[in-house]
């Protein structure tokens, strides 16, 4: 009783902070997979919804589509934490990302009494991308090779307006990992950048990648390597010495460019543990790591998080 | 050249009577499986769109997900034009449905210029329904059993609170046949009916099925036989003379339905007839069979089309 | 920190009931006389603010008028809870209500951030009331005279345009208890009977009244009868036993008006403890005494509080 | 049948293209002259309107205004094909423009189905001209003399927030040639000018002239020295050239001010031709005369007539 | 400058309880004659316009019909106060009515500053009539004939929506007694008629006529038998006596219908007499006649005028 | 009867010149101490709101906070025209001018048909000052001396949110002279300083001083001595010159930063004299002083009043 007393005041400033304002979720492969993870996720939104917070919600699904591309045949290849994806891996992600998880991410949400919206990238001409062609790619181990990763986009611009018109309405939109080029072909796109490009162009206060990871770590078998707190220039420094590998490194690419186009603070957090997102959002303390642009790091001492 | 100004000129007429009116749209599984009938359709509804008509568009994809069902191994059951829906056979219809076809059906029309918002019921609150009890069904073969159609839901209640943000903005919703219950727990929905609840609930002046056949036929074996004109009572009688049959029955039923709860026309077409919409729509002579309500039909010799 | 998610989690069903819901707030002497007891309020106050609930305060000031008009040489009157006001006491009352402790409510409430505004029932036409005639007044000894209470005045009607427009812009009005009649001449209100009519023309969720008593008792000098829970029958009976007297009276008669004018929910609590009206507000264990109306109360059980 | 529906998609592209733009459209007094040419205009633009364009027309009514002078005793007289408007002949001109051809106007609309609205450039401030100073001109002979227009005016400033009102609600404003000076004295103004004031003013995407004559030629009396297309400085050498003369001099420079103001695309047509408007509009082909900037000029290859 | 003040002082009462109602004008003949009277008028709206009166203009142009008529060899016909309108009159009525009378009562008021906008009841739909077929016509000789009226319409129903759009934005609405017929004929209205539908389909609080005599006199050569106030009673009894001739009768008439439609107050007083309006609307005492409905009947004593 | 229409006509100008327009007015406590010339400003005002001009009051209440110190024995202490106010002399402040004087001017502005809205600068944010640190003070007889004025604040910023709702709606907003700091401390604030920084927040056409004396007087003893007209450069000569003394430094000090701050005309008139409003504001004599900006000097001449 007192307890919950307590917490209300002491999530007052945030709240104030907060209202109206727009936060970006990356859900990760790891929390879609968990109805449990999932089911906590959305309790977390509807809470954030209740105090008046414009959740978007992005999300791609790499190892359920991984799975069902086995299931079919196909073997995935994934090429610098980004899928090769030809034609029929295409369809496959339009079932995985589209179909399976976008209806279970919703259907979680309305099961909380959030109004959410599920879309892709495709919808509204809400994403325009262009192929990516064939590039040098120097994967973790240091091999370079010429890749080409088939029906993939880059993202060459946002048109924000059916999200302008969904997001003051209480609607939460949640966005699976699609898009298409000008010629309206479809394409798979990295769902981290996705998310990036989405938040940068919605002017979002906070960008958050809800992953399987504590954090961003500097040795990632060491979980007492945590980088809690990073600018920019920081990052830069991580990113050339090669520690950063795998599906960590789109996020923490991600995430700069999201901290350069004008998105306050980005998260990386462990979406598995309970209440991560209101624990990082409404206490002191957080969790993971908090990267901040160059202005919003100097201003860090003085200000609140 | 004279043949686009006099086309224009005798459309005057009914562009002024559908402007700013609704027209619900159901896509048939012919429709989905072929490129070219798709491409066919998205261009009639672009120029609906030019014209100030809200559309909205819904689909379900039997053929598509009979066939992925198959390819993992689960044989399809259908009792009475109506599909019966194990749990794994839900995840199916989810990506097939809302993967797969909804994102063909947004992007070919986002091909043609149009934004279209890919949906499912379960957005936004938009369908509710219960769990269909076991039933009784009599097959086409009279014969009776009871019948668990497991993972389907019956409609009981349309929210178009976000269709009415959508469509007065030029916004083309694309809505699968999947809902939810009250508890969050997702369904799959017959998509015939689902059109005619949607077509009731929005006050729509248009239902109109794209089908596979030429319309509705007395002998279906029979393409003169075909039915032109029909009113309520036409077909109470067609359905106890049992010559309905298959997926034609949920079409019909839906029609009735939909003429009572005050949709004006409803019309069923073949969809893979190039131009058929444009010609039933924007001539007198129509095609395929056109089912008005009561009253409707008592001023129809004065009416235009 | 655990402490403020969990109650984040478990007002989350509360917040979302609430938002955008009128909550009448009645500040007795008690409250105004000690600052720490006001400031007290004015946190919680805003901690609703924060969750868009919309708050009127309403105000008198009995024991501050009173020792004003002693210090001014003149002795005040009370009979059966309500002042005799001279045209002398009238203006202490505008000084006391208006003056001192309607500016000490709204820079208690702007040290908090919440956007007050400070007015009495004159302002905007707020409300309307005719001069009470003399009375015949039974009080509490049971002895009955004929009173005439001067400058007093019973409301007729209250006007809530300008409450409509402040109330969803975020504003807090804070009213003390002055209004005028049709001629424009000024009159003490009681402030209970005031905050009854200001809840019921605005349509209020919720009528509180911050008191320095643990709620209604049975027997006044005897907490262990607090009254946890009552319907109006109760409450008329009660009224009749003579058991309820002084202060408390008016009180108990006006939440009674209330709820028949359609406030859902009257409360009568101990303004000095802390956090009280929180705890009545989102927990299920409350304080002090809840009076519902009929219709209500036939669905207490089922329905949370 | 087809040939509607083809006319239909043929014209998507334009619909969608003009659609919420401004045409202006002047109509000449060959056209006011002739019930049938007056009723063919106003099919076509009911069209427009049904396909949402905004249309204002303006009209003039020289040759109507010269025959009534005549009936009343005036002999016309005009210089360089602008008239000599006397005291007495104005009242003419108010009777033929804003009474006689106006009201035809309107009501060839009404019948149409147009929500039209008879103006004139005096109501609502809607244009400030001044009178015009005696003037040197040049006649078509090479003759240059002193020429006192007498109340005639020329264009000063638009003010258009009536048609900012008119035209979104769809009303098409239907405006004759006469306005008032800033001291409220009326005055006849020439009609090619004023319609292209209005379209600058306006921002209109087109400005049409419909004339009784097949287009802009090299040689007046030559019908294939037809000019096409030309941009500003072919129109200033042919100006030069002497070649332009009588009503189409005032028609080309009005052409050259209104593409200088910002109008994309200005008309010279045959008014006469039934459809002559609707080919121009909504073909490749086009007919008479179609007078564009220097930027436009140079993206004409390219881009859409 | 006390004089000003004063003035100002007396009228406050009138301008809170004219702000925002309309008030309909008739101006007769005897107003549009003559410049005077026409700048008078014109000074006078002005006023009451920058008071927010919203103000709506009617006016016909009987002379000034008759005289054009006759200098084109017209005789023209007038029985029972209403013109016999031949195809050749209508089209001197257009001229006269929409043409020369509208634009000098639009340019006067333009003049001083007031945006009117000159309008028909052809104009946006405004006044839809019905061709007045025979009629037998009692003259005030007392001898009854079959007169076919020609090109004159009754009025069947106003469409006030472009005068919704006009009025609350400052415009002042100037139409001239012209109409159409639902297949767009034009026709001649009676203007004292159009001015009571006007009225009456707008809710106006007056209809005003501006006529040339002092009011409605018992003996119509006997200024001194003015009725200075009338009841719909008092004015059938007039009626039937036949003391009531010539253009009175219709303006009579016309009167009853809008008191009877729900126009509070109707107003016949002399126009030619500087400040009429403003001494009618402003002072007590008035001029002229009023005639005012049953129910204002009875509280005419108590009501200020 | 005359006498009212010719006020009419002449005040037309000048309504339509300050329709919508915000003029600020400061009531002296000459004025309030009266209830006559309270009563004389509040139908005053309620002539300037039914002509749409948008009215603010000011006040403070010297005399009458001295008056009831005094009465509770404190000794009110002024220096240079300014109130030294101890804790205790706050509370006086806060009874007098949030109390008996603001609920005085309501009460007196409703008696006359005004909404009128009671506030203070600490109500919505509006004025937020800082506490004045001790300072330097000469008074009239030229002696300095340090003095630390309590708990008065220098207004450092207005915000204007809540008097944008108010005034386009028709309340008159009345502002006391009280105000908190960036701590929410309640300051007292001089009144014409408060009412010159709302006038210049405000973008004010007119700020008003309504004062005890005939305007500005070179020497304070002879009224002979007034001045008319002063333009920024003749004030700071005044005030040099040491004849602006007492009461009348504030409000020159105030009218200078007024139109700097872009205020049109500043006004000192006499409130006593009745009408001396409408006086001032609808005829070309004015009364008392008026002070304009620089450039508005210079526009003088030629410019009406």
């Amino acid at each position: 009783m007192t307890e919950l007393v307590n917490g209300l005041k002491d999530a007052l400033e945030y709240t104030r902070l907060y209202r109206d304002q727009i936060f970006v979720l990356k859900l990760g492969g790891e929390v879609l997979s968990s109805p449990e993870a999932l089911d906590n996720v959305a309790v977390q939104v509807a809470l954030l919804e209740s105090l008046s917070i414009r959740v978007l919600v992005v999300h791609g699904g790499g190892p359920q589509a991984s799975a069902l591309s086995r299931q079919m045949g196909l073997q995935p290849e994934i090429v610098a934490g980004r899928r090769v994806t030809s034609p029929a891996v295409l369809e496959v992600a339009k079932m995985v990302y589209a179909g399976q998880l976008n209806v279970d991410v919703v259907a979680a949400l309305r099961r909380h009494g959030v109004s959410s919206v599920g879309l892709t990238g495709i919808d509204a001409g809400l994403v325009t991308v262009h192929r990516r062609p064939p590039v040098e790619v120097t994967d973790d181990d240091g091999i370079t090779r010429t890749v080409d990763f088939g029906e993939v986009g880059d993202v060459d611009s946002v048109d924000t307006r059916l999200l302008d018109v969904l997001l003051p309405r209480g609607h939460v939109p949640v966005v699976s990992s699609l898009a298409a080029d000008s010629e309206g072909r479809v394409m798979n796109v990295n769902a981290d950048t996705l998310a990036a490009a989405l938040a940068g162009a919605l002017g979002a206060q906070k960008l958050i990648y809800l992953t399987g990871a504590p954090g961003l770590l500097r040795d990632p078998d060491d979980p007492s390597t945590l980088v809690a707190f990073a600018a920019p220039e920081d990052l830069q420094a991580l990113l050339l010495s090669k520690s950063v590998k795998g599906g960590m490194r789109p996020k923490v690419e991600a995430c700069l460019r999201a901290v350069k186009s004008g998105v306050r603070r980005t998260h990386i957090i462990d979406g598995r543990t309970p209440d991560a997102l209101l624990l990082e959002l409404f206490t002191g303390g957080g969790s993971g790591t908090m990267i901040v642009g160059e202005r919003e790091k100097r201003t860090y001492e003085t200000a609140g998080r």
